[in-house]
């Protein structure tokens, strides 16, 4: 079963590299660019009858930080 | 406009960051892992009328290393 992981920054917490490249942009001669958040994309191929709990649980304890992340699970058709 | 870039490795190309996260996702016990992949997530606001090339711009210019790296764009309904 493959899974696709997104983890980004949750809202209000601040996000240097987004904003370095926002500025880089800028910087490159991009106009209109209002804003960028960076994240993190886990692709995973794991056992069909890979538990939600468990796929929740790998988040938790090793792929997002929840003090500071969210994070969303994207099963593949 | 809100875009959503994702930015993954080519197939193929090493993913020590994925394997690292493949083994550390065995040894907290998660069984039935068959790979992992890590790859960049990039969520944009920008002007309502830019361009799809200077979209790609961005992407080959600054958000992507296209030698090693693929990217797709997500344009958010």
């Amino acid at each position: 079963m493959k899974l696709r992981i997104i983890v980004t920054l949750k809202p209000g917490v601040l996000d240097p590299q987004g904003k370095a490249i926002e500025h880089a942009l800028g910087s490159l001669g991009f106009a209109g660019i209002e804003s960028v958040r960076a994240g993190k994309l886990f692709e995973l191929d794991v056992a069909d009858d890979t538990s939600d709990e468990a796929i929740d649980a790998m988040c938790r304890q090793l792929l997002a930080n929840t003090v500071i992340e969210k994070y969303r699970v994207e099963k593949a058709a």
